[in-house]
């Protein structure tokens, strides 16, 4: 029997990338969504249609708004009734998320794309294939705070391809320290960046991005510990840019190991990463994590962002650096909107289901 | 009285930037013009004329043609006529700058913004306000081939704004290392880059490009020793991507330093470099070798590149950095096409004939 | 039984559209490749990798390169055996073509996307929905020649969809002229374009396009006469630009009619063509020749070029005009390398087949 | 003796090119500005300085801020204080135009680039070199207002190149219809335009624009009747689209004349026209008011928008049309922020002083 799925935040962009992963869904059935005031008390497909001119406002490219949802009322978010829920996709704004995850958490596991909760010690900051054992700690976060839900949450999308790649890394080698530079693509940004300010041109700074960056990815990396995640004292430091490209975000890192590594062994280490999470052969889960390119001239965001629905992380460029002790260095690109976002939260959740955690 | 200036590959867009930069110049006076066969005999203003369309080829934006090269006759590049001539400024490509070159230098100071001559030790590869000093090696370099003038270079164009912040950095601080990621304007390429490969995208790599930024780093960077220029130990780690802007390179660098600097000394050693080099006074060198911006949105290629007519490299986002020792990291934009070659070339020149080296 | 398909030009891109748009073809087989000498005696697999890098250069995003095409050889396009092949797809240059179709013609039907023989008179110049009626000329076409094959060719990418929507417009009022401004994707010129020209640019001119425009136009509105295609004597006058846009053709029609019509005949016009098409159910064909928008922010290039697989042509901002007698004026946007290119011609090639002309 | 000048809107964009535009003018001295509640009470130095960063916000590329205006107090608009003032340039949004004007008209003459009093009768709409007889309406409206001052506007930006063209036409053959497909740049939609919706698009709808176009340009190109403009009866038809062009207007019209002219006529018409008027020798004022290239690859807006300051109209592409009776064809770049804004308003001013409209 397929587990009942709630959308919070489902006209928007984020919720959209989760409805569209949930089309058709073999464990997951779309059953509730909720928006703001606004949308509340019409179906979905009323919500998302401009009146004027009877147009969709549909975000996700080369799909349709699944059939099982244009039926559905849209419900307030605050008040949605969770009665037969299995789980909760939280996608709304952060100072939404604050208020409205406790509410659901309490009763039903919620999945939420948004920062409040992310770095709170009994709160699972989740990248599959990575430290999916974190979510073990769930336990300890419904006895303190009394919940028969638990949040889990995904992080920053600059932190993800970053993280995975570190990851792999750290397995073999351990990693001493990382330093990152990112060309960050414009969608990560949302309809407020202005085309005048982007147009042939790079921006040299993403507020409050670098911080995230570098405290998520010690989270990430980090291991469960005595009723909390113990977080990796990798040193990472980051400069993050806004480029003139849609979406993908690439990345160019150094990375210093605790053991010197040869560059077959990184390009080793990197394809065998995340086999046996593939082998699981979960609907959403790519068939690599990490792609490797022998080509110089990949990844490119334009190229490889779509590879595997945005869900494995490209990357190329593998060589060694002397500027670092055990230094390596590459490029990445990774799709903020897929891996980082809705798609990311969907394969989250067939884990979770899997694992035992839902229903 | 002017000294006579002659410009081979004069209808390029190197050496029309030469000849902008040497219009109505108070000390040079543009006299002769060589281009390849294709040009020769005809005048200037003929051989940038297209015939079908009357329309004329000059590629230095907000400028005109230069009167006084207008009229002159275009020779062949191999058989220039030297007489008379103080000094040339050779633009053109590698394969043609090694061979004509040694035949320029073995009468006369020659300029040249090409690859060739770039690291053989008795060449200098100067960057105006930085290494000028390193002109010295030219003696030698007279006494070991037997030539009346000599070749001076300048470096690649990614290497002029690092080397000039390092520079400034090394003189205070000591420089150790340096990790760079380069994302540079598309003029660099030249017209071989297609539109299709960069439209909405990153591309993650430039042939040789890190290698020339490195060695050319330590060279710049080096202090004149025993009849040839004694490299600097820095360590340098580039990745270089080319971004889909026009003009303009933008660099994340982050530098270890050797004795451990505050962000305010890091400003004041940026903001004094070069004091002394602009109170000269030559007519192409910037009021400030580096403009420091305090607003984190900066600085930015599309806003900052034409910042002092292209001479100034501009820097902004300094901050320390905790991975590499004495660490602090930092954003620079500098205009490949102004300082990193015509315009560059004549303040070069200019600096020549103040020092004497010329007439 | 499947038809034996040849396609030759199979390692350039319109080629590799044809093949994407063939494999797992219910009609089709893939069953011989050409292409240049430098290619010919490899297997396709070795054929479209880089020896060096060992990148497969495949040009069809969201697509692999057929399993059916890698193994087979590539064969000389001069030598190409023609036995038991049931049709030919010909994707190569314009000088290639003028040679090659004729002798593969001579024994096989032959679908080609060039340019030397649309405009000859028993020479068919078909879109798929629009004028496939004029395939009876081949019956000349072959009488005259003395072949047993034959030639049938597709527009100029630019003409497909003004042709689509102006024989919509000719069937229900009678088309007497249309003015054109065409905003024209990059993908269109191919890699000749140089980034450098067309970033933050529009280019005013693009070669023979707008001639090519008004002749094709006229030819494919044309009816079948006595032993060739007697032209529709419409006025046709364009101005072709290009825009910094990948792909995707936007087009700007304002066109006189014979009888006025009304907005809403107009929108129905549109809607209702090529129904009959549609309902033979081709694997390639669009449900809908034209999509119509009523929303005036559409159609754009980036968001409706990929709607069904670029099949469709997408119609918005429909108006009236005063200027011009029974003036209609709107925008639409056609998938320069989808209905205009690769998948065009097998569409093309499905036609011919459910008509009787193949096998 | 210099006009005192006052310039209102003076921290927005459209006011800072009207004082970059004044800086050290011949004739004019920046006397007071004014602002929103927000800066008033400041200096105008403080007003555009942001207080966390230290950075001015100045707009205008290539300029610094006037030292005569740095000092000035920034007055609050509503009351501001008009002795001595000889001149008001209002560069405010719309609906403070339609509050703020009759108060400065009442007093003194006004020039504004704003939109609400444009199409009043007794309101001149100027180009300069085109209509400024219109100006004469004035002392009708100052009749029938009682004001001591005026109202005189500029038109939309789009209209200006448009109507400089048109009026070359009229002059000597008479226009009798124009049918016109824009791609406009970015910096005329202001900093509302979404990168996410621009980035290697087309927008195919820019609202109210194509009305003003056509109501502009029959304004423009009316003549001087009793007590009000009499509209010339052209009738005009706009397709107006958003390309990724970050400054100029790219045009391509195609106009019927009343009396046939080949293209040779046409380029004499263009390249006479205004000639007049630019030897009045006014200092805003272009050389030629039209620039006609040869070149069919020009004109193109980034090469050609800057052409004399942005005051010049380049056209190129000149045909005949067969669509249209008597019809000729071309395309046009005009820049939009320059003689359709800030400088253009400038421009008017020195056209009423020079008339004796002012002081």
């Amino acid at each position: 029997m397929k587990i009942q799925a709630a959308v919070v935040g489902a006209t928007g962009i984020a919720g959209q990338q989760v409805l569209a992963a949930l089309d058709k869904h073999p464990d997951f059935e779309i059953a509730a969504l909720a928006a703001s005031e606004r949308s509340a008390g019409k179906s979905y497909a009323a919500a998302i249609t401009d009146e004027q001119s009877g147009i969709r406002r549909w975000y996700v490219p080369g799909s349709e708004p699944p059939e099982a949802a244009l039926k559905l009322p849209v419900q307030e978010a605050k008040s949605m009734r969770l009665d037969g829920i299995g789980v909760v996709f939280a996608a709304v704004e952060s100072e939404a998320a604050r208020e409205l995850e406790p509410i659901y958490a309490a009763r039903v596991p919620t999945i939420s794309t948004a920062r409040p909760y992310r770095m709170e010690a009994d709160v699972p900051l989740l990248i599959p294939g990575v430290n999916l054992d974190h979510v073990a700690i769930v336990n300890e976060q419904r006895r303190r705070r009394g919940w028969k839900g638990f949040i889990a949450t995904l992080p920053n999308c600059t932190a993800t391809g970053l993280a995975i790649t570190l990851k792999a890394l750290d397995l073999r080698f351990g990693v001493d320290c990382a330093i990152v530079t990112t060309m960050q693509g414009i969608s990560g940004a949302g309809r407020d960046l202005a085309a005048l300010d982007i147009v042939e041109n790079i921006i040299p700074f993403i507020p409050r991005e670098e911080e995230r960056l570098t405290i998520e990815t010690r989270k990430i990396l980090g291991r469960v510990g005595d009723g909390q995640i113990d977080e990796l004292p990798v040193r990472v430091s980051a400069t993050c840019t806004r480029a003139g490209v849609l979406n993908g975000h690439t990345e160019a890192a150094t990375v210093g190991l605790k053991r010197a590594a040869s560059i077959e062994q990184v390009i080793e280490a990197f394809e065998s990463f995340g086999r046996e999470f593939s082998a699981i052969g979960l609907p959403n889960a790519p068939r690599r994590m990490i792609t490797v390119h022998r080509d110089p001239m990949r990844p490119q965001p334009r190229l490889d962002r779509d590879a595997e629905n945005g869900m494995t992380t490209s990357v190329g460029r593998i060589r060694l650096d002397e500027v670092v002790p055990n230094g390596v260095k590459y490029l990445l690109v990774t799709h903020n909107a897929a891996m980082g976002a809705g798609r990311g939260a969907v394969l989250v959740a067939e884990y979770l289901r899997h694992a035992g955690y839902l229903g």
